[in-house]
């Protein structure tokens, strides 16, 4: 393998380490000092998590990509885009998978806790799953649009969406299995009890899969060059091509 | 319909549903785990939609604008850019208005209440309406005045200016009359009562004519080629043609 | 007077407007939802301000400079800077005090409180007084140092800089004598005394003055291309000529 | 010596003074106003130490480099980038440890505290220990690898890192062994028992130097010219040579 190819996959497990590890632990952290307020604790919780994703995005996307997500890497082999074989696709996953469980044992470790334990946070219901579907939709449509058209601005965009979708969605917006494995190993604020994991990757399966098929409609169209060679927004001159 | 015209519709309708979804599903996740704080639940409302529109601005900006409110459509058919025709005017508000409806629909649903219901939560009063003048007035000139200058720059400042507005005026700045019209179909924090609706939105609208008429003034001069060129601002050479 | 210096001086009186507007305003939002716990209205206020600040700088800094205080007009005028007569030091002086005022009235309206009121919030001692020199001086070394180098970056470094000074000074950091005055008339969370504006007027002006000294000297030396054409900064090649 | 490595000095001492006032600075405010809630503390002391390390790393980047932090400084003669002698060594040393110094006796002062006193804060144990090697391993590799590809993005990331690590580690991140000796000296929210220094500064050095050998294999690969002309990140195609 080659070092570029190896140097990517260590990104993978790397950053998806830092990224659970600052879920797990921003929330153990929030928890105990918030006296009881879960909004004090949630605020903590989404401002570290938002941050953590901009260092982590800018950091080493020019390594790996900067997926830390099975749906994202998913998307983009199936996008023939960054990933090119089935095989590049497993070794992403088992980074992210790997990176994602020593992000937990890293952040139960640094507060004093059992490396590994289970967590009895229930998360179940239709009202979670279709959350953990519209967080899912959300997240690979921003980030299948916004590479088309805007890929500079991917760190700051992604950051942001996680961070309010941590508050809009009733299920705090998992939105990665990776993640969502990981955090039924701690019994801590971020936890989810294991039993309920699967729920949580089917939902997140199906909202990423819609993302894909309507994100690809919504770019489809050949921009014409005022647009291309755009660098914002609101209310420039579009293309009607 | 040509594709980009009718992306440009899809993107003003996902946009605004999930603008309002943060909005109203926010306020809902603000208000439950607070314990009765409600500086801190607005604090979790504000950054999560200032979040968002950093997210919806920046992505779907180059396919439609990202407008999601009739005042910005409005004023960018009255100025000429973007919008062109009455009929282009008449299907952004529609994609708006459903898009804020469903929006509303998504948020409740993720929280596990009916799709829909009557807000209760009065918001009138002279200094509620003087309010919104105020926060629409802002709004409008800031896009007007930054999109002739700096116009990489509105999906941060646009998003800025409403977590601010959220907080220096009573009304918490709706300044869009999609955006209301929606929250009157939730009866949670971020709701109002259907009866003030009217009164909101005439406010809004006096706002937003009036920032049209001050921001032409404010950039009708040639401006001279160092301003033109410059990237920024705080005292540098400014032109005095 | 030509255009663009009219619209500079609408753009200083409306700039320093909306800011007092938003000290003030969210200053009174979060007193009145927080339940007492003035940490919470203290975090509303500065990110409030801080997210303001961004707003203005970025939209009309290509109007006016964006100074919005007067000793950022005054430092301006000292290194010939986008000031270059007295007379018009004198006009954004008056714009800027004329803002203010009518900010605080802004924000005092939109509560439904009296228009202008006297505040009885102390604000005295040479701990404040020291605060002030810091604050100011800070502010100032960062405008005039980073204008040097880095002048796309003003907004969000102003921004950045008056949230952060309103936790780590006493005073919370009021940095501009156009702001203290206007201040004084509101009795609410942001207020202070009549009496102690003279005493903050002179710590403000006394750092002012000092961070133009030692930033001149910081940034005298000529600097050699590698540093003139980079754009970042940690760790990077520096010039050693 | 020359002016420029003068202004270097002078730079990193002004700029840890800076930094350290607003740490302990803001972790005065925040506990004085906090009501005794510490999460509501921490949260205003992580977003002022994450706004001001925005401020002073773009403001004096270009004059000095920015470290502000001595193992910064090492890790930096270590690879040959902006420091070249043991001398230089030596002096931005000297300037960051009575920079933090000057930034503790600024804070106490400002707060009406005497300008030393000790901590009687513990932070001891293997769990404070490891969560300063994490925090200063993560800090470092972050720097690293984003000078190499990323350097502009560098305020913004460095800043973020911080404001998330105060949260996911149990000792919040001191990360900087001049940092450490200072927040000695104020007995407050942010300091540290005198005995506990030596540990922390361990771990930090052994987290620093761990970055630097992975960090280092991480871009050894010479990257193709795909990834060096692009300037973002997620799924964008990576090089695979």
């Amino acid at each position: 393998m080659r070092q570029s190819k190896r140097a990517a996959i260590v990104a993978e497990f790397l950053g998806t380490t830092f990224l659970v590890a600052a879920v797990v632990g921003s929330g153990i952290m929030g928890e105990r000092l918030a006296d009881g307020n879960r909004a004090i604790a949630l605020l903590a919780n989404s401002v570290a998590t938002g941050a953590m994703l901009v260092v982590l995005i800018t950091t080493l996307g020019p390594i790996s990509g900067a997926h830390f997500n099975p749906i994202v890497t998913l998307a983009a082999y199936h996008s023939n885009r960054s990933i090119q074989s089935i095989q590049e696709v497993w070794s992403y996953l088992g980074a992210q998978l790997a990176g994602a469980l020593t992000g937990t044992v890293t952040a139960n470790l640094m507060f004093g806790l059992s490396p590994l334990s289970f967590s009895q946070h229930a998360r179940t219901g239709t009202a979670q799953l279709f959350s953990e579907f519209v967080a899912t939709f959300g997240l690979l449509m921003v980030i299948l649009v916004c590479s088309r058209f805007r890929e500079a601005a991917i760190p700051y965009v992604v950051a942001a969406y996680i961070t309010a979708a941590y508050w809009f969605t009733a299920s705090t917006s998992f939105a990665s299995p990776a993640v969502t494995i990981a955090r039924a190993f701690t019994d801590t604020f971020a936890g989810i009890r294991p039993g309920d994991v699967p729920g949580f990757v089917i939902a997140q399966a199906l909202g990423g899969a819609s993302a894909v098929f309507v994100s690809r409609w919504m770019i489809k169209a050949p921009e014409p060059a005022t647009v291309t060679n755009r660098h914002t927004g609101a209310m420039s001159k579009k293309g009607s091509a």
